[in-house]
């Protein structure tokens, strides 16, 4: 293994640029797409799929799904050099559904940039999106670590379980933000997380453990360890929004309190709604449901949050499924460092401050 | 094979609720998407995916895509019964390509009612469309036709490389739209269709070919037959759309000359920038890259194209393409009565009317 894991980075961004090169011509096009019946136009695929997918890459993000990855590869004593295409996968596949849910969402922002779709264009940014559901799945045709057949239907037959699962999640999450009346429960909100961001999670375990040919037993330890750390991670994105928002009570200026700002429903808000007493629960819920907020209303929501002890219930869940994650390593014959590295990854998932 | 063709729609619709019931239930997800970590909200999923793919679906369609397919297992000697599953995986995916393209073309209308984004909000109708690009092909899994690991994974691979092709193609088209002053090809235009409307026509034809393990050159006539009736067929919507509308000339009630309207370039605009005298081509990319157009200036944007004999031009092209899709057949040994199906449609697709 490199040093660090950051040091990853770069030879993923190279992998990636093999899979789709931000210069586009008619040789690539040809040899990835196959020969044309008539004639590529090499410049239209440039601005409609390279230029939005390179933007976004390029803004940052720190690529941990491939390098995830690479360490379960190394952790099953294979070469991570050698599998390293392969870590294309689920990093295209999250900056694609990034692309979407922007949409879907109506994001403005992303990366310290405007969203894609304000950039490109809907139609652009959301074809770009789409397409890279299905560009990175052609490294398994390519199949440069030379599987046979079952590994690699194994493959294709995970990646279309866990995609479907991830459209289910996205499908509750939509549903309830639209229809702000349904009540969520605790187990439904985990559920969600599971699929929405436990999938791709499990994508980035799973595909390891398959193209690596591990028993049935360590590829389930794997993606249980995967799907625990990403539903903590989602825990750990609901709990920040809330923390930063009350350190900022005094300063009006910034935006704060964001999810309640967009009634989303999350482990928090369930709590509270639950464990409030009833005026301050009817409350919450009514400042939720509201079109907008003023600054006032968002600190009001903020504060009953505060009053029920959700912080610290939704710190409490976060820990425990953290604890599970790393539970499920011990199936798993991993040396120490592997150990150490992914159960660095379970704690740094809650305690991150951005 | 039933006696019409028309016949099969119902069994089609049958295998279709087999795999995404109209009524949502945890039992359903249960068995569809496994069983959940914490606790599904069948409710949800109802509105979310459910209720918009039968919504689509029982606005009509002819479901062509499903029946062919079954025409093709009927021809290669198989009992299509046996493979009516296999038939849900084109139709749903195209399904799937209608509402994403409704949203990304800004669509308001569809098969006789509000485009799906307009009854369901985006986010839903847009994660509903993306999620029938991964619905169907679990299919493959359930393995219905027990077929061995090497034809799945043939599936799964050309599936992949058909999938990529259709953003490839929607990619191009969206960018030409965006960039009016973009010069386009006629073989750029024929190749943006082979790719955005012949991909999901090859997927029908493959896809009968993998599972009922014809030889690769029979899978490659039945593939190119059906790109190139594809590609005709394309042609005659745009054909269309120019006869429709020289027809209501006199008609101002009616909306006509969309594809006008829309500043789409296709055949015959390609053609009539090219073979009008300078002075009337420029006048038409004036016309077309114009964000709005008054009746009038429609009409004589029409005119420059009838003028142009682009009407008769595209015709011979189409009737071109549909001669060389009968003429795949002879490769393949199909019964007479196969022929004479595949043969009437490669008419009907020119000669319709709507």
């Amino acid at each position: 293994m490199r040093e660090t894991l950051a040091e990853w980075r770069p030879a993923v961004d190279e992998a990636i640029a093999d899979l789709v090169p931000r210069e586009i011509d008619d040789d690539y096009l040809e040899s990835f797409f196959g020969e044309p019946t008539y004639e590529y136009d090499s410049e239209s695929i440039q601005q409609a799929l390279a230029d939005p997918l390179w933007e976004l890459l390029d803004r940052g993000g720190k690529r941990w799904r491939a390098v995830l990855f690479l360490v379960f590869v190394d952790g099953f004593g294979e070469d991570p050099e050698e599998y390293l295409p392969y870590a294309c996968i689920p990093e295209i596949l999250h900056n694609g559904t990034i692309i979407v849910d922007d949409v879907e969402d109506g994001a403005t922002k992303r990366r310290g940039g405007p969203a894609l779709h304000h950039v490109y264009g809907q139609d652009v940014a959301l074809n770009a999106g789409n397409a890279m559901y299905f560009l990175p799945l052609k490294i398994l045709t390519e199949n440069p670590a030379d599987l046979p057949a079952e590994q690699r239907l194994a493959a294709y037959e995970m990646l279309m379980y866990e995609l479907n699962r991830t459209h289910l999640g996205q499908g509750m999450d939509i549903y309830w933000h639209n229809e702000c009346d349904t009540p969520v429960g605790t187990e439904e909100y985990l559920e969600m997380c599971a699929c929405k961001t436990g999938c791709l999670a499990r994508i980035v375990a799973r595909l390891a453990a398959i193209i690596t040919d591990q028993p049935a037993e360590v590829e389930e330890a794997v993606a249980s360890y995967a799907e625990l750390t990403a539903v903590a991670f989602q825990i750990g994105d609901d709990i920040l929004d809330v923390e930063n928002s009350l350190g900022r009570a005094g300063d009006f200026g910034k935006e704060f309190g964001n999810d309640v700002r967009e009634g989303k429903k999350t482990l928090l808000v369930i709590h509270a709604l639950e464990e409030s007493p009833p005026e301050k629960a009817r409350r919450l819920g009514e400042l939720l449901e509201a079109d907008e907020n003023t600054d006032e209303e968002v600190l009001e929501a903020l504060s009953i949050l505060e009053e029920a002890g959700s912080i610290e219930y939704a710190r409490e869940r976060a820990l425990d499924l953290a604890a599970n994650a790393r539970a499920e390593l011990d199936a798993v014959a991993f040396d120490d460092e592997t150990i150490q590295e992914l159960e660095a990854f379970t704690t740094f998932v809650i305690e991150r401050d951005e």
